[in-house]
């Protein structure tokens, strides 16, 4: 059997992972397309991402672009998500992930908008089950964190749909980097005393975490809520703003302190959440929290809040696969279906 | 003396005020115009706005523009709004209003954008404290509330920047129209359980008070989220969205419980920062509440359940300048200064 490309097409970002017989790690490739605003690239950007990784005929989907506000349904984004794979590549039919843990071919997927919708984390927990047989996966993206819990090589979460797992606690909408600061605070500590914050994009988590160290200028790979660069002071600057101040008025101290405090409220988020599935789980709970996703900094302190051991997923899969898991995660699941046992 | 045109130049709206000798009421005008996104617009939609209320050789100025995000600073930001008048009205310098409650001509108030940045709600509470002289002005617009303390007929506000008026409670970053959904609410209430937010711009406070019918369509003067339209079908689509279902997955009823959530958590936000002006005062807190703004049903539901006697300044000014409020003070302000005592 040739490669296999594994896609993740989400609604911010394209990840896609190629693997090839005998190859342990994946090549990865992944590029930012705003698909809210930029719904016609898609095509293109798939394109041109399967070029960069050498193309493959065989070709894994799982998607959560279906959610972005420029389809009116998810039945329609998944059908554009579909679209665009047939205009890219016309002559392959791709296989579908669902939330079911199974593959049905595209036209097949079509009918199905709800099972395919937002299955990207099964796919991601189904591979890890086979490393960590038990344990809480924590992979943190750019804009979400999937919180799974895996029992006796089984995944056990709870919720199959978005609002499902919004509601148990296996959805955080948070991230490391597209996340308005608006979003985790409605107030920060300022000169010693609580300020609110403005109600406005001005500022994200990822200049937070660009601010304190936590990731790098080229690591910061959505737009910026300004338009502006990706320096330490562009960030300063944007998270001034949330306090309706600027550099002149307030300074790299208490910038830090606006950022400190930001950061340790979206740790709390991914620890309420992680509460949550512990508390529902019982005595069962693993004690192993396996951390993964671009943001897998932020899963780790929340893990070492809740007095989990932790363990790097990039460790076992590499670092790159680490950083995309589904997309990595589909291409090995449809492998494994189409080969021979 | 001839017509006088007051301006609020927010970062979303430019609302514009023209009286003349002998009329109790303005004429007013408003238009949208995101600045953070178009900046260079402003000359023309400014010189639009003056030419449809007829035009006035005499401009009292008052802003919040200085705030976006196309601006590096407030001083950037005071002086590219200052430019935009000379270039719409060569002819024309115009006075600025600052946090101090004096005017001071275009070339003066460059030198000093900390006063008159984000002065608007000075002129507001000056005009209404000759009608209310023991009174608590709430002005909810689209976009933030005032909370201004008036105490012996003087504006005994504690904070004079934005950034100290976020800490004193007088500032309460919430409006009628373009908050962000995820910026009221961490979570709601879905089919009887708590439900988190995706922490996406997918609906905003717009959509909520669409969809319960406290705004008509006409009344939604913003962008959409999503750029889709003002129907109330499609207000409940982006808030269906919010917690990332769709309308094939959640019901009308449940639409009604999410924005019932938000509107309450809303006006609980207006209420904390009333309990904490109320606070501060202590014993020479006014028992009177005084409503204005395109949000002035916010501020009375906020009154409400803070115990406040209700006044509807519309009643004292007219329904036009009431919903504009700083704009047409800033003219009546100007306009008291000019005239020879």
């Amino acid at each position: 059997m040739g490669a296999i490309l594994g896609w993740d097409v989400g609604g911010a970002n394209i990840k896609a992972a190629r693997i090839e017989d005998g190859r342990a790690e994946p090549l990865m490739c992944e590029r930012p397309l705003p698909l809210w605003r930029e719904p016609h690239r898609l095509p293109s950007v798939l394109a041109e991402t399967a070029a960069s990784l050498g193309g493959a005929e065989t070709m894994a989907v799982t998607m959560t672009a279906e959610l972005a506000d420029c389809f009116a349904t998810k039945r329609e984004g998944v059908a554009a998500v579909l679209d665009a794979f047939t205009s890219a590549f016309p002559a392959i039919e791709p296989w579908v992930y669902g939330t079911d843990g199974r593959f049905r071919p595209a036209a097949v997927a079509r009918q199905q908008p709800f099972r395919v919708a937002a299955a990207n984390w099964m796919a991601s927990a189904t591979v890890v089950s086979r490393l960590f047989p038990d344990a809480l996966l924590v992979d943190v993206g750019s804009t979400t964190a999937d919180i799974i819990p895996i029992v006796g090589g089984r995944v056990v979460a709870r919720g199959k749909t978005d609002p499902a797992r919004l509601r148990s606690g296996e959805l955080i909408y948070t991230g490391a980097l597209r996340t308005p600061v608006c979003a985790v605070v409605r107030s920060v500590r300022l000169r010693g005393r609580r300020c609110r914050v403005a109600a406005e994009q001005f500022a994200n988590l990822g200049d937070v975490h660009l601010w304190r160290g936590d990731i790098v200028a080229s690591g910061y790979t959505c737009e910026t809520p300004d338009g502006r660069g990706r320096t330490r002071l562009e960030a300063g600057a944007r998270l001034a703003r949330m306090v309706c101040a600027d550099l002149e008025m307030i300074d790299a101290l208490e910038i830090s302190d606006i950022a400190d405090h930001v950061a340790r409220a979206q740790v709390e988020q991914i620890v309420a959440g992680l509460r949550q599935v512990m508390r529902r789980l019982g005595g069962r709970c693993p004690r192993v929290m396996v951390v993964a996703g671009q943001g897998a900094f932020i899963a780790r302190a929340a893990g070492q809040a809740a007095g989990l051991d932790i363990q790097d997923l990039s460790d076992a899969i590499g670092a790159a696969a680490a950083r995309a898991v589904p997309a990595a995660a589909v291409a090995y699941l449809l492998d494994a279906m189409l080969t021979p046992a």
